[in-house]
């Protein structure tokens, strides 16, 4: 067989034909599929159960001097603070420890640079004439949405395989209307990169014309190898100091892909100076975040080792979901001749570039046929890949029999939207 | 002895001298005592305890076909709706569940109303030249710093004994720039008053200029009887629905005075459209709020029955305390003749009005005798209290003999500060 390019149009056709006889057997079976959103599987779940009685009688209720039960100590816990200074290279006054979502604490960041400007911002965010916001793409939806929500300009910054295109964030960061930059430094969501030392220098050496530039440092997956030995990674709060540049830099974690996705702790980490200023904004809205959960994951992941070895035990549920992945796009596309994708070794994605011009169509099919995918685009600022190209799969959450089927189809539906195109032209 | 108004100059100094004296032995015990928030007690905390196990394995984390312990349901779990539809007399879908802290979730309406604007805000606050809010003082200082820290102009409207001067509140309600109104409708804090039925029907049935006014209707305390039984409330959310201002009020409750008081589950009530409208803000900042708490706390709790015989067990651990404090204003301050004080069925304080321009100089004096409370003013908006006179007194955190020491300092402290005033005349 030739590849989709080569064929002729009566191949096309007839390739078209197979493909379609076999989505319409799929979809007679009324599948409901899920590869949409990097969630923990049951397995996963039910391997950190161990949680769930970390504290179960009054005397666990005390740590640090303090009842975890009452009211008080906003920062949170000094031994949480200690567990996520251990794990992201910090130190603990360098850590304020949030409630369930790092999303959520990224979100006030920038809110509270609108509403009352950061720690060197000369005016709010919201009383400046243009705001402009670096999205390195393909990226993580979820963050273009919150500067878009507030106004934000968002440039597209185009990822390489070392991190973002530094020349071109070197450019943009002489505009004194570029207010940050969005990174996810190890793993990045969705192509699974690890920014390169180089990336990560020149990022933490950059001398904006913002003097309120911040750096959104998203260290999701910070420890999340699912393939191979945990792989060091600098601290960036130390790194910024030592160029000068101390109150740039944001940084944000969580143990929503540790524990309970829906029930972690999350972390933002950030110069003293920050964390000052970042206590005295949130004293307003809040009194203390929860410290029963705060000390409950203490004692349950103890340490940054402790915690390491507990990411080998996930791994074990999740390598086998990517070989699957990997395996379907290999055998069903790679002989087509059309599409690429990554090869991550951590973080929760695989990032798929199709046949220009057919990501949307695939993804009805795919919806069509009951597997729910991330929406096309969605990987883009506003929503729009320029190339409708770009797809994150999501492998995490199905166990692998459903992942197989889930996989065969979007397989299929990759190839129908690739000939559909093939065959219009 | 005569009351103070009344005595010579030398029978001032004989009294003052009698104080000071024992003022300086108490001072000489370097005691460190408590009375600045409402915080519940270790005997409190421990009654609860059994919420530590409500959850405790991983068939105990399954409810509404939902797994806890993952992403989803940005508006709680609906169980946890229910319960709380259950407690407040609204309808589940009228309720969102957030996390520890009811504080932020007003902080976060708030905030959106300045930078996104409210249901039917012609623009957002923070877009509109002027914002005024009105604030019942004495008042809750935590309420009336949200408002402060946007920018609002606060604007005091007395309290009375069946809730705020609601001619005056009409009175305000005529310029468009008064955008809402902070309202604890049981057991006011610190005033401890129930809103009479008038009152609620003159604020549910108001016409403001705004159409975007806002009742935060901050229901804290909503079965915290401490004597006596459970007293019924009405529904806020159906009765502005009544009167055509379906989209007006924005009730909030916590269990953090019914189970941890820094651990707890919290919840927005309001319309069916208010709940769809902040379900769109939220989903930029959150994917959901801590579902296995949410879960935890329906196990324990059960229902508004069994939560109000839970009540009576705190009751009883709470009204010894404000026996203490009633019993000592009366003995060491009535034969005084100078300052009044409620007396609460519910809620967490005492309110009490001391002389006029000694408040201040008081609860200086009881700090540096180690007895810590609510500074002076914090009642009133912007901290300042025109008559230096009213303090709030929140006896739960300490036991009843250490609550006994204090509250006989704090009466010297009363004292003296009169004392001082008056022969300084």
């Amino acid at each position: 067989m030739p590849i989709y390019e080569e064929m002729s149009a009566a191949q096309l056709s007839a390739a078209y034909a197979k493909e379609k006889a076999h989505y319409e057997d799929c979809k007679a079976q009324g599948l409901s599929l899920n590869m949409a959103r990097g969630k923990p599987s049951k397995a996963q779940l039910d391997e950190v159960s161990g949680l769930l009685t970390a504290i179960s009688s009054v005397d666990d209720c005390f740590a640090d001097n303090t009842d975890v039960r009452n009211y008080g100590e906003l920062a949170g816990m000094p031994s949480a603070r200690a567990f996520w200074a251990d794990i992201l290279g910090c130190k603990p006054e360098q850590t304020v420890i949030g409630g369930t979502s790092s999303l959520n604490l990224a979100f006030d960041v920038i809110s509270r640079a609108y509403t009352h400007g950061l720690l060197h911002s000369p005016k709010p965010w919201g009383k400046e004439e243009k705001v402009k916001f670096l999205c390195p793409a393909p990226g993580y939806d979820r963050h273009f949405r919150i500067t878009e929500f507030f106004g934000a300009e968002l440039i597209t910054i185009p990822m390489t395989t070392t991190g973002p295109d530094m020349d071109l964030v070197e450019l943009y960061i002489k505009d004194p209307a570029v207010k940050g930059i969005w990174c996810v430094p190890k793993y990045s969501n969705p192509d699974g990169i690890i920014y390169s030392d180089e990336t990560v220098h020149r990022l933490a050496s950059m001398k904006p014309a913002a003097p309120d530039f911040a750096i959104m440092w998203d260290n999701a997956y910070c420890v999340h190898e699912f393939e191979g030995d945990y792989v060091e990674f600098p601290d960036i709060i130390g790194l910024c100091q030592q160029y000068g540049n101390a109150d740039m830099v944001y940084e944000f974690a969580s143990t929503s892909k540790i524990t309970f996705a829906g029930a972690g702790v999350s972390v933002l980490a950030c110069s003293e100076a920050n964390v000052g200023y970042f206590l005295k904004l949130f004293s307003v809205q809040m009194i203390s975040y929860d410290k029963v959960n705060q000390l409950r994951h203490v004692r349950y992941l103890k340490d940054k080792k402790n915690t390491i070895a507990l990411m080998k035990r996930h791994a074990a549920i999740m390598a086998p979901k990517f070989r699957v992945v990997a395996e379907y796009l290999e055998k069903q596309i790679t002989p087509c001749g059309f599409g690429s994708w990554n090869d991550p070794k951590g973080g929760y994605f695989v990032s798929m570039n199709t046949m220009p011009g057919t990501a949307k169509r695939a993804l009805a099919l795919c919806k069509e046929a009951g597997v729910e995918m991330t929406p096309a685009g969605a990987t883009y600022p506003y929503g729009i890949d320029p190339n409708d190209s770009n797809i994150r799969i999501a492998p995490s959450l199905p166990p692998v029999e459903e992942l197989e089927k889930a996989m065969d189809i979007f397989c299929t539906c990759l190839k129908m939207a690739a000939l559909e195109k093939l065959m219009n032209k």
